[in-house]
């Protein structure tokens, strides 16, 4: 990979690789992705190779294979385009290539590929491949071909179209569907799902152009199953340019825009907008997407980094491009998947992660798209409440795994092999992974706090943290022996360990939803009785309100011990240590498993993932200063990362105990994750969670910027080799321009549509009207 | 392609081609499949390519996808091994291949694929590949892979297992199933059809060695979804051979011999027989397959021409074995393909091709395999009796396509690009392709009149004649004003004209089948009571007789006009003549459908095969030798031979009529269907009804062959530059030797089990007791 090819205008916004290796084509697949949050385009090349994912996902359409789990169904696909030279197929794998790059722009959005190339007798010929999604028009890819023979006279044959025969790691999500040309040139090719039903509809159109001159090559139509194309052909003479422009869209009957529209009406738009657009051609609609990007995002949202090292800007706004890719923000009925919409890991499902690593960017960057994901988890109630009911429990469990709104649980049973017994392990997670019910009420609460969206709060909000409160009520069991509620039997944020009792980070935010569902039932039936009557009919409240009170002060909370050390849960603390040496690298993530299956992990101090720690983040003001760093320094060495969602928690935890070269240490790990150098671990996907994590090491590690207890605390302390930083922070329906370096922390309100916003810095509340400035030295 | 490779024993054995060119994978996939009747394996190549197709189709395996038509799934694909070369990849697109040569022993049944490779730094490696489908044990397939160093040593990673990820061009038959690995060693993956609920269940094992001394490597299980598989790895010195042997096997629940076996049952059965058999080593297994080839098929069945051109010898050995490998005869529930199991082409169907052109072979060869493709039809009416009643239409309609017994119509409704309209063009064949109903019944008499098997016509045979002509006399559609049957908007064999009234096939071979239901039945009521009773009751024959007496004599032929022409149907001859020599060649088939849609073909005089043709060589006594020359003369150069279920036809029409060169051109040409140099036609399979009819060129056309009403003639004429036929043929139960040259025809019965034989010569007849010959000069 390469971090510095783009300079002038575009320095530190360009990620490239210039060597092209069919070993690792998921790496830039995944990471070089485009979307829109409607749609994700893996960034699979225009020809075919062994090993490669042709991918496109759209959000929202889920469709259940079989008995399989649901899953977002892999889309016709559009990209391929076969050029034939003198009547071979070509392919990088052959010939010589020189001059290669591959470089995605994350200002404007556009991809990216060029070379010189030569095979046989062909002489050397340049080729440049350009393609986007648009930010503009949420449907519209576009993709630039030119071919450029510079010694010999060629013949090309193109075939493209669009190809139906791609399916989601072998299950078929689509029925054939129909086939169509229009006008001898608009390729038309619809597909529904097989069990939910969605209509999508998908056109292209192919133009061509010698030295920007149209041509119009012999052509051929070839239908075949479930694929439709043009065979287009034609001779070039050496010095000519050839270029081919694939204008194509994509609509379904689940769009919020085409509710209403019969499949023919479908059919009808689609190819409307294709005529349309296509010929306003390839360079106009990129710019307009290039546009949508500097206004919608860059111009709004951006963070500057200066630091002795380019890669951590770069990182950043590798970050963001890829949070607005994978964000579906247009729909509040759809959340963002474990893996965006850049590659089928984790089926397009909604995690913890939403709430725990990427909500908070949204927060604090773009309030209305977290309300939005926020909404989604409202709209999944009924989904909540079938999963609590269906496990004896009352009130709302979220699904760990989370797809379309009525689902429930859609976490898949079986996952890879054990070692030592040659069976395939059962995945407990959806069973017994509880603690995202807590998580959401947390991200329902950071949200409002953050925003002060009051109208949230009446029409979602308390209707998910009381009936959250509900049913950690009735999951909560009574130990006879010790007169205490215990909760047994999870998992808790570290996943290598499965069936233990008294999560430490479970059972603590299970008492701290039930806690803040009776501080608002208190408030709300005292202060807001019109609300009030409404949920407490809807919710029995009342009754409620009696058994949470009943049992939220016996809930079981796991105690420092003598050493001050927090069990993560009532075993850990007793079983045995190991060196973990080996295991503790991020070149190779997941190695323990090569050795261990999950029954002996199970009995080896050894975590995944950050779990005490993720709770002294979310409820900082719970321990003190020694527990935290005595715990920290217990659990550190014995956390592998194995999980993307460990870093950033640690590198801000870190920076919060002074930690500073660790932290610092922690955060180049977590850039690392996708846009590093390791070429292998984002295949299925690139790791959205992380890349909400790289903006909390920034914001929320070295910016110091959290929310505790409805305040804005902001305790900066930025790495020693950077200078300056500068971000964007929405708060109660302010943007507050934030500038750090390492004397100074300055805060300017540039909308100052509220009262004034108190603040916490140091432990000392200041007040802020139109800006200030503190000393930090 | 390269034919005379084999040399010695395997002199004209060999199929090989001596370059690799990955535009043309499916060639070989195809034309060198492997298989045994049971299962069918394309030969795609162990290490993937862009543009290859992986197939292992198993017999009579039915499934609907969705709401497609039925087709043989895809199962799980056991023969990928993925070769990494210090860390590299292996692929042929890459570095330096030499002295390549990939090959197909017709004899054995095993195929070879040898090469010297090298790229980068990793000097001379020379690499065999070996595999076989065995013939010995149905479920069996062997693989050796060894790979020789030449000048560096190696590190060497081979990823073997079980592949589930492959799909039917895009659709999938199959639920996910169990992965698990046994004794850290045998891997097992099952798959269930989605649909027809039949268990799969896969096991494989990999084996070591180098230098002949067995070696352990360090391995490591991996489970993906639908995919379980090792990781090897392992390093090799210079000059030494790491030899890898992959024996794996398939059962389903739908085998025979499984009937009874619960899902776990059979699970055992399939892990035990793995364990026994790959113990045995591939060097074993391999030779009792070849000792199977042998004694099942070689030594019983062999066809020795005697030619100044060796190919012909090979082209029939070719034909042979395609016939042994498509044809799943050791199950009456199962019929032939068009495409054998050698690809996804016609998804499995059985045509009236089997009737007309496969089984013949059968007949005259192995007539047990007759029997059991027969008694499949005869399994197979209830769905005739569904598609009959559907109609609105009394008795049996056989299906233009069939699949499993009670499946009825099985042909799918779309298909290519109109590429006038843009459309996809209706396919109509389903629905109005109705001759295969007298096919089979003529299918039905012809192997009882060359067998005299009366118990198969006593259980099965005159059920179906009788059932069938009850569908004809349905069928007729009276014409008040010409007070005639006619037989209105159907298509005849001649696909290129869709939607005609009295295709003269299709009438005369309906009258046909009605006028020997009658004989049968005057015959059954006089002399066999008990039968005529019992089908009495089953089939309402005696109301039916009355029917089809009533209308027999009626039934429109169309007559030859004043210049001999029989039309096809009732508006061919009125139809534009053009010029076809453009579209008449078999390099380049359908081309004439680059230029016309069905619409526009349908208006002019074009055939695309034999059709009037057929019914000569079906009941020559109906028609005059002038006829039958004047109509040769007019449709031969109208029939662009489009299908390659014509060319065979043409080919013994011509030699009947004197026209021995054209003949033996035609022959050529049917050679070259599959076994040819034409590197694109075969992809989706070989063509079974051609290696059909290339037998039938040799013995019903030049050997002189027929059937006739009961009695074996025998009119023999060779081409110029063949020396002698030698060919085996059953005859009502005994087995002939016949032995042909320019002077002499020479049959010897080895058998000898019946009476007399009397056959026709030159229209005399003879009588056969041990041996006979008659001189033809």
């Amino acid at each position: 990979m390469k971090y510095d090819l783009g300079s002038g205008e575009y320095k530190n916004w360009i990620v490239s690789e210039n060597d092209f290796d069919s070993l690792y084509l998921g790496k830039c697949e995944s990471i070089m992705c485009l979307g829109n949050g409607y749609l994700g385009l893996r960034s699979a090349t225009e020809e075919k190779y062994v090993g490669e994912t042709r991918d496109m996902l759209i959000a929202g359409t889920f469709n259940k294979f079989d008995d399989e789990v649901t899953e977002l169904p892999n889309a016709a696909d559009l990209t391929e385009i076969t050029i034939f030279i003198n009547g071979d197929r070509f392919s990088l794998l052959q010939g010589n290539v020189r001059d290669y790059s591959r470089s995605l722009n994350l200002k404007n959005g556009e991809l990216t590929r060029s070379f010189i190339w030569t095979n046989k007798d062909f002489g050397d010929i340049k080729f440049e491949f350009k393609r986007f999604v648009s930010l503009n028009d949420l449907h519209l890819i576009g993709q630039r071909v030119s071919i450029t023979p510079i010694e010999k006279n060629l013949d090309i044959k193109i075939q493209s179209g669009i190809n139906g025969q791609v399916s989601n790691t072998g299950a078929q999500h689509f029925s054939e569907g129909e086939k169509r040309v229009y006008d001898a040139k608009y390729i038309q090719y619809t597909q529904k799902t097989t069990e939910s039903n969605i209509d999508f509809v998908l056109n292209t159109v192919n133009s061509f152009e010698i030295n920007s001159e149209t041509v119009k090559p012999n052509s051929l139509i070839v239908m075949d199953r479930r694929k439709v194309y043009y065979n287009y052909e034609m001779s070039i003479e050496k010095s000519s340019t050839l270029v081919i422009e694939k204008i194509s869209n994509v609509f379904t009957s689940r769009d919020k825009e085409c509710e209403g529209l019969s499949y023919e009406e479908l059919k009808e738009l689609s190819l409307k907008r294709i005529k349309e657009e296509s010929v306003r051609g390839y360079e106009t609609l990129q710019s307009e997407s290039a546009k949508a990007w500097e206004e919608k995002i860059w111009s709004k949202c951006s963070i500057t980094i200066n630091s002795q090292n380019d890669y951590e800007q770069l990182a950043i706004r590798f970050a963001q491009y890829h949070l607005v890719v994978m964000t579906p923000g247009h729909d509040n009925r759809m959340n963002i998947g474990a893996k965006g919409l850049s590659g089928e890991g984790y089926k397009g499902h909604t995690f913890w992660d939403t709430e725990i690593f990427m909500l908070p960017y949204f927060i604090y960057t773009d309030p209305k798209v977290a309300k939005s994901l926020l909404e989604y988890r409202y709209l999944t109630l009924a989904g909540a409440r079938k999963k609590a009911k269906e496990n004896g429990y009352e009130g709302s469990q979220f699904p760990w795994e989370s797809a379309w709104l009525e689902d429930g649980e859609v976490t898949p049973i079986w996952g890879s092999a054990d070692v030592i017994t040659g069976k395939a392990e059962k995945i407990w997670t959806g069973f017994i992974e509880i603690h995202v019910t807590s998580d959401v009420v947390y991200g329902t609460w950071h949200y409002y706090n953050a925003t002060n969206d009051q109208e949230f709060m009446d029409t979602c909000g308390y209707e998910i943290i009381f009936d959250c409160a509900t049913f950690w009520q009735s999951r909560l069991e009574w130990n006879e022996e010790k007169q205490i509620f215990e909760i047994t039997g999870v998992i808790g944020p570290d996943e290598y360990k499965e069936h233990v009792d008294n999560n430490a980070f479970t059972n603590y935010t299970a008492k701290w939803n039930l806690d803040l569902a009776m501080n608002y039932y208190n408030e709300l039936k005292e202060n807001r009785r019109d609300l009030f009557d409404k949920l407490n009919e809807k919710l029995n409240l009342d009754e409620n309100f009696t058994k949470w009170a009943s049992k939220v002060d016996k809930v079981y909370l796991p105690k420092p011990n003598e050493d001050n050390i927090i069990p993560q849960d009532d075993t850990y603390l007793t079983k045995e240590i190991i060196d973990l040496t080996k295991y503790k690298n991020q070149t190779n993530i997941g190695s323990f498993f090569k050795d261990y299956n999950m029954h002996q992990a199970n009995e080896i101090q050894v975590s995944k993932q950050a779990d005490i720690m993720v709770l002294f983040l979310l409820l900082e003001g719970l321990f003190s200063e020694e527990v935290k760093k005595a715990n920290w320094e217990y659990y550190e060495p014995k956390t592998l990362h194995d999980s993307s969602l460990s870093l950033s928690t640690h590198c801000t935890l870190a920076n919060d105990l002074g930690h500073s070269e660790l932290s610092y240490e922690l955060f180049r790990k977590a850039c690392d994750i996708d846009l590093g150098p390791n070429m292998k671990t984002s295949d299925a996907g690139i790791h959205s969670a992380s890349l909400g994590g790289v903006w909390q090491c920034i914001v929320n590690g070295f910016g110091g910027v959290r929310m505790i207890d409805g305040n804005l605390r902001i305790n900066p302390c930025l790495p020693k080799t950077w200078n300056k930083l500068e971000l964007p922070l929405h708060w109660h329906g302010d943007l507050l321009n934030i500038s750090i370096t390492s004397e100074e922390l300055n805060i300017v309100n540039t909308t100052n549509n509220n009262e004034e916003i108190r603040f916490i810095h140091k432990g000392n509340e200041c007040k802020l009207t139109n800006s200030i400035t503190i000393k930090l030295a």
